[in-house]
């Protein structure tokens, strides 16, 4: 079974196995990914665990180890809302408990990694990564150090903190602080970098939104998902879940990004077989604004494989789907209606047929934003 | 049916009709409440709904109207934990909707006042509930008009604010802001006062938190329950919830108050017939620093029938307990830490045996009250 569960290098092809420390490729340094195709059946679902490992056929077997703590992991409501004047359903992984849909890869990831022998996990992260890795590195009772931008506001850092994680504050750019995360990872063999951009275990995980929407579809897949996209785990995640799925394949995948940094949506534009960086611009939906996407390969293959898209929306368009969703009862911080801003203008542009289903991701907890939320009530 | 769901003065007996617009016994004051005595069979709950109105069979029937908007409440997590060395359950309604366990009310006592042709509810909290009913009126398609002390920090509003509520702010004490709410309800009969503090639709839509544990216990009822209880509607559903089911009326509920503000331990101690106002101290656990609850006698039946007790914990075992929550994976506020503190004094006190199945009821999401948090880890 293990052999089905090679991870290969998006840029050079080169083969790492199940279980390996690597967390990038060490010929050339790209993302990887598994590339296994599972065969599903229904019938292999645990439907008796209301859990995300309730899809444990289909996940990467971990080495040993006792059953991985859920913290109530899965299963998030799928709800029907209105947006533009059409009907939708919004998958709320706001309610996960993190409260954001990040704890996906973290239940998944943090339970493998322990089976490794991991003591300590070291992650790079300023916001909802930090809290769904420390939440459940706690859970599997092991340690997790956080390093972050010495600019980040200590509120977003209070949740990661009460979990238990170290945090290390780190002055410079965005690599200074992975580079550091990286160096203390390297410097104990009990210690693992584990970055959910580049883990592909993490995206395993993440998948497990999709194979929920189908089941709460009655077993059917929607016909466009509306995925917001940063480092891009919820969108890959969405490509190996549904891809798991009778037609799934073909359930098109649209990457919202906030137009304040959009590089998919540049690299897309520009027919590039690659995602450059971009220079990011200021935007509320802070958990979106990732200038240089590690899985750059895998990201435009999503869009494309998968007859999808990806849009830019812009500050205005992020509020007003904000608010959209609140005033139905769906509190959200700005990031997570950047997947909401997309459908909206979709259906502006004729791009969503009367017949669709779709579904939007609504990837985080409005309380999560009490700060940036007051001052958009207050404009 | 409707005759089965009259309500009952707990007072002086006096009977309101189910559907009035009364929400206190027009005769005395007192605290209504149902009385009725429902069969319950597993038969009879809706399976396929995973929404707390899978119960409809047991909940107040609606004159009429649309189904329900659910925003996803119900079927929170049930996880195993470890305090004081010992197994327990914990009951995540921390995961619901708005953060706290008060959706479970305020999803019923919406779409019943809705189907009544109510346009407008009154509302005076500061707190989870104004969320709550905040959420569910914006989702059932009415208006909420929040009524709040002045002191009240306006960082606690934002939630309420943002599913489009409105907000006035009363100086004075917490009476004036209920006599201004009740003035405002009471001159315009498309408005009703919907205090979830009185209103016995509300306490019938908590009670489905106990109806989840029996199902999620595999068709067992707890030993214990240890509830946090301000003004009490958790406790109430509690009573009411297990109730229903086979030897429900023996699951001992353990009422857990913060020391600096317990009038029903104070009740309970000097053997009195009903509670008494106290003055309340300065405590974490806000939500439940409710000096004078509305439901006074039901809240010394909920314990004294069940054959439970009351506690009231200090501040620094409300620390430690959610320390010992956070350390988890299970991000609770203050408020929801309350329960856990009553069942780590309850083991030190060998007042759980070791055959126990205790659960703990987690009442409000740590997203709550960063602010509190970070002091605590300051500290």
């Amino acid at each position: 079974m293990g052999e089905a569960w090679q991870q290969v290098c998006e840029q050079c092809g080169a083969i790492e196995a199940l279980g390996t420390r690597t967390w990038r490729c060490a010929a050339c340094g790209g993302a990887l990914q598994f590339t296994n195709q599972l065969d599903f059946a229904a019938a292999a679902i645990t439907t008796s665990d209301p859990s995300l490992f309730r899809y444990a056929a289909w996940l990467p077997p971990r080495p040993a180890g006792a059953p991985a703590p859920t913290l109530g992991a899965g299963m998030t409501p799928l709800i029907p809302g209105r947006l533009a004047g059409r009907d939708v359903w919004l998958k709320l992984d706001s309610l996960l408990p993190s409260g954001s849909f990040k704890d996906r890869g973290a239940a998944l990831v943090c339970a493998y990694y322990r089976s490794m022998g991991i003591e300590r996990l070291i992650v790079d992260s300023s916001g909802n990564a930090a809290a769904a890795m420390a939440a459940f590195s706690a859970a599997n009772g092991m340690h997790c150090h956080v390093f972050a931008p010495a600019t980040t506001s200590p509120g977003k850092l209070v949740q990661a903190r009460a979990y238990g994680a170290d945090l290390t504050t780190v002055a410079g750019s965005r690599e200074d602080v992975a580079d550091a995360a990286q160096q203390t990872a390297a410097a104990d063999e009990r210690n693992l970098y584990a970055s959910h951009n580049w883990s592909p275990v993490f995206a395993e995980g993440v998948k497990t939104w999709a194979l929920e929407v189908w089941e709460q579809l009655q077993q059917e897949v929607p016909t466009h998902a509306f995925v917001p996209t940063g480092g891009g785990s919820a969108l890959i995640g969405a490509r190996r879940g549904f891809g798991l799925l009778p037609g799934g394949s073909n359930v098109a995948l649209i990457a919202a990004q906030p137009a304040a940094c959009a590089p998919l949506v540049a690299a897309l534009d520009a027919g590039a077989r690659e995602v450059t960086p971009v220079v990011p611009g200021t935007t509320r939906a802070e958990g979106t604004r990732i200038a240089a996407p590690a899985r750059s390969r895998q990201l435009l293959e999503a869009v494309q494989g998968s007859g999808g898209w990806a849009t830019g929306v812009t500050e205005d368009e992020i509020v007003d789907a904000a608010r959209a969703l609140w005033s139905q009862g769906v509190y959200v911080e700005p990031t997570a209606a950047v997947g909401a801003a997309a459908f909206v203008r979709a259906v502006q542009d004729g791009r969503v047929p009367d017949s669709a289903v779709p579904v939007v991701l609504i990837t985080g907890n409005g309380l999560k934003a009490t700060g940036t939320i007051d001052e958009m009530l207050s404009a």
